[in-house]
């Protein structure tokens, strides 16, 4: 039996000597590149905090004391520690989550893996446990990514102001996903550089280590060096200023060291803010050589070849994306690209690397990607900004009233929009649609294929005065699909002879209404399947047209409730069209942790599934219609026989 | 002819001697203690940035240097140095705006007037004229208050690492409406301490007079104080830690200091943060004396006693909800409330009064009321977060991910919800009953009268596993409106002999519904009028009873793109019913300020407008009905025809 296999709690650490936890450690690395490995999931940032993780659970007796994770992708150590072993399944559907789950235990709070949300919650969680007299603990551990969103720091100048017991960990890995940008980020590294001038020589060359130090800025250095005196007085800085304790710096991956500064950390009678140093990937060769993003996250491989197991498909919609904007920033200067901390996942690295001075990478601070996207187009620039769809909600306010209210002419770019998969809830990019339909003035674009795509982020920025969205599925790119005609702003992909079903395809799902066609044709139902396009403001042109069919669907990749297929019946509605509709699309739920394929199918979003739906809002039509006719029918006969 | 007179635009203040513009400053008191009285505005803080408003317009060059005011409601003395003095129509419609305004000036850039949003901007700016070579000045005014909001966070962490040239004013009066919360008051009141301690000789009487000592918690006396000697040799504190060069702080009423300070500023070749203290209500002793908020926003009163000049209508539907607070928590000890710096105008200062320990203002920091809201919940409270309607976007993906996707019993009270008046396209809660359709397991309650209020509140405090969301108005309460009977959850309040019409009232539209009716019975059209009590999700007993009728009709005080309305003509469309449906309520368009009334009779919002709607709604279907009919009647003829 293993150490590891020993431990199917917390406190079996407790009978676990020093040697033996390091053991633990180094099995639990073991144990992580084989088998994220099989499976895909998060691999850098859990091997950068095996030690953390075993030192909290040492200190801190979860779930009595609440350990809260920002994000929950580095909770794997966390998971194995709380009597999870069974990676088999990791992110398929039935198997573990990829972030903490109440559902799979008690020693998981929050499952919201959106960044910089632990401070808050540990907020509430001390508040409610000062107002009930409850005298166990609340562990909040961050990152130095996650501390650049603007709810972390709404946090920290409550948790600061309150004076409760409360422990803040900071994971310094001095990157979110690459690196940490900002005046926090220089701030952190000053304590780092401070530390190792005052204290290199007792710590020994285990800080050097882990320090990683290749591509730090010049300027940080820099900056370091210039502020070492008042930092030598006052190393603290600026959470001290804002009236928290500073701990630290203190090396990640000494697991006494962790401890010791937790347990002080403990007992002290305030919020209290650990500054652990770590280095994502730690452990595992070709995640500390991997520059870019030290194997943040992994697809299926060979651990030691590190060659995907699965065959990459077509080009991601992402790269489409990615390719078009640099021949767009050749021709258009004034186009500037904006990420929030995700510039490789959004497809904007070769922007980056061909207009260094036209990228903007705020951190994650999705609030400021919006408004100073409507500050760049005030003074003259078209700001691409791209995000994932999911954390659009995140900017809501600021898309609303400064961009859209100030008539900015800013263009969204959503990725991974609508069913995501293995990352869950909080990942599935299935608001927006539904979100946006209030925005004044604003245009939303899905595009069907490669070409659209491209040729609609032209038409988005070429729109000066009001904002755009594209939204973009996490998917392969499709096959080409061309248009038979214009029909207003929609292209017709398909015409039947007979106009039975007038079927409006949003974005990604145009292959599938295709098919969803050819089924329908197959049983001698006419179909008309048509792409908006521009899905809003839903075109003028479509109640007209759905005038001449017996019924009507929408099928989209999104929340139905308030999404295209309702703007379309309030439009149909208003246009005084009263043709029956359908609208396929997602439940109202937050879904699962499942193969996009896998979720699509389960809701119906699939050719049979577009087909069936159809067929029964035929079915529907045709027995109220003949219940209308049977009515006037009888009305009929009783008037006959009142004439005679 | 007056000083004031004579400016028709800033370069106007080039001529005027030391002795001239103190003079200015005076004449603009008066005239704002003057104008403001009689339209009623933002009294309070305008008054306090007369002398900061002068030098920035005598240092920079607008509208070239652009002049960013955070909020919008400190730029009346703006207003007034670029040559609008015509005060007459203030915050009516056709008059002035209370906020900057890009119809009335091109000094003018934000009109959006939620917090916290004037740093993005300015890097946003600040990043454009680098790109395109400008050497214009970004100045971005912010108060102590709005520097609580995340977004300021994460401007600041860009501004600090991007080492623009970019002059932040900090109008610090220890207030944002109350008293500033958090660690960074705390940090601001030691570099306010400090100062005196250091420079308080040199600095002479002026600096106490206008630094508030009245009121100051002891806490930040003392921690200023043990903080004293660390921010002697150091008193740029936390913004220099990020990067940001720091002077300060300045006697925001010595014009020649301030203009000194601005000048030095503007020549910085980096990231500059001035911090000015200035006194809210300065020169007006009502003003001063009012320890609440110091005038901060005034009805139009009498300038010398102070009276209202309008009597005071009924009680609010805020004071009803705040009196009901205070019921509840003496029944529920884990009732507990949260405010985003606005405790007086959502009605909670009786709450926070009887319960000290269980009211959490957490500063301008929406996203923090509703994260740290989850967590107390999930430690065994139950939080009533009470927000403006319109603020509620800042919070949108912490109620979606956070509060909704956790299952936390969390109510919300979404204050000025609908048309709110004089504060303009920011202000008015329009947009809450659109955006919140998506979100899984909440529910949304509109009371029709304070009775309902009661109860719905009482209601929602009572779901321990889901959020609801309660939505009041800007205006008093109406009479008490009795229901005849319940049909499902709805409350039937008017029920004619035939049945025509279904007239779903929404909230506060329950009066205009009933008249409606009225008019309705007038032209022999039977209504019924139900109040759905909770409008979201839609009750399922709704459809069946519209089957019914002739005609369904939904009137809300929301936009109706996604609205309620949208809602309704979901359900009845998924079940199966295809009564006619119009929906009444606001366009999808950013509305101007005016009175409530004005603009709810613009759109359609009264008796007769409501009343005109369903009668086009019936002659529609009547049509549609005949053209029905007739065409069956051609179909039977020929049928007949065939069969002869």
């Amino acid at each position: 039996m293993t150490l590891l296999e020993s431990i199917d709690g917390p406190r079996d650490l407790d009978a676990l000597s020093e040697e033996e936890l390091a053991e633990l450690a180094a099995e639990i690395r073991g144990f992580l590149v084989e088998a994220v490995s099989r499976t895909g999931g998060h691999l850098g940032p859990n091997l950068g905090v095996v030690e953390l993780s075993i030192a909290l659970h040492r200190v801190f007796d979860s779930p009595a004391d609440r350990i809260l994770w920002d994000t929950g992708h580095q909770s794997y150590v966390h998971k194995l520690l709380t009597g999870r072993r069974d990676f088999s399944g990791l992110r398929t559907r039935g198997g573990l989550s990829g972030y903490p789950s109440r559902a799979e235990s008690d020693h998981d709070i929050i499952e919201n893996s959106h960044a910089s949300t632990v401070l808050g919650w540990a907020d509430g969680l001390a508040r409610a446990d000062a107002l009930r007299g409850s005298g166990d603990h609340v562990v909040a551990v961050t990152g130095d990514g996650a501390l650049t969103g603007g709810m972390a720091w709404e946090a920290l100048n409550n948790i600061a102001a309150a004076d409760r017991p409360l422990v803040i960990v900071v994971n310094d890995n001095e990157r979110s996903y690459s690196p940490t940008i900002g005046g926090l980020a220089n701030h952190l590294a000053t304590l780092r550089t401070t530390n190792e001038y005052e204290r290199v020589l007792a710590w020994g060359k285990g800080v050097l280590r882990q320090t990683p130090v290749v591509g730090k800025p010049l300027y940080e250095s820099l900056h370091g060096a210039k502020k070492g005196f008042k930092d030598a007085v006052n190393p603290q800085g600026m959470f001290e200023d804002l009236g928290l304790k500073y701990l630290g710096p203190i090396d990640g991956h000494d697991i006494a060291a962790v401890t010791s500064a937790l347990r002080r950390a403990k007992r002290f009678a305030g919020p209290v803010l650990v500054h652990c140093l770590t280095e994502k990937g730690r452990g595992y060769e070709p995640a500390l050589a991997d520059t870019t993003d030290h194997f943040h996250t992994v697809a299926r491989m060979d651990p030691t070849t590190c060659e995907p197991v699965e065959p990459a498909g077509g080009p991601s919609w992402t790269s489409v994306f990615g390719t078009e904007m640099v021949r767009i920033g050749a021709e258009r200067p004034d186009v500037v690209a904006v990420t929030a901390a995700m510039l490789h996942p959004v497809g904007l690295a070769p922007f980056a690397e061909a207009y260094p001075d036209r990228i903007h990478d705020v951190g994650i601070a999705e609030q400021h990607a919006t408004v100073s996207a409507a500050g760049m187009a005030t003074g003259g620039l078209h700001p691409v900004v791209a995000l994932y769809a999911t954390f659009l909600g995140r900017a809501f306010d600021q898309l609303l009233m400064d961009v859209a209210l100030h008539g900015c002419g800013v263009t969204f770019v959503l990725d991974r929009a609508g069913v995501t998969g293995p990352d869950g809830a909080s990942h599935h990019g299935m608001w927006d649609l539904s979100v946006l339909q209030c925005v004044p003035g604003l245009r939303i674009a899905a595009p069907r294929d490669a070409e659209r795509l491209r040729e609609e982020l032209r038409e988005a920025v070429g729109v000066a005065d009001a904002p755009t969205v594209l939204r973009l599925p996490k998917a392969t790119v499709g096959e080409p699909l061309a248009a038979l005609r214009r029909e207003g702003g929609m292209d017709v992909l398909r015409e039947d002879g007979t106009r039975d079903v007038l079927l409006v395809a949003v974005g990604a799902m145009a292959p599938v209404c295709l098919e969803a066609a050819g089924l329908l044709a197959e049983s001698g139902v006419g179909t008309t399947v048509v792409d908006p396009r521009w899905v809003k403001p839903v075109d003028p042109a479509l109640a007209p047209l759905a005038e001449r069919y017996r019924a009507v669907a929408v099928v989209e990749d999104g929340v139905r409730a308030g999404g295209v297929g309702s703007a379309v019946g309030d439009a149909l509605r208003e246009a005084g069209c009263d043709v029956p509709l359908c609208t396929v699309g997602l439940p109202r739920q937050f879904l699962p942790h499942a193969k996009r394929g896998e979720l699509l199918a389960e809701h119906g979003l699939t050719p049979s599934g577009v087909a069936g739906r159809i067929g029964a809002t035929l079915a529907r039509r045709e027995e109220r219609e003949r219940a209308r006719r049977e009515r006037w029918e009888r009305e009929a006969r009783a008037s006959e026989g009142s004439v005679a």
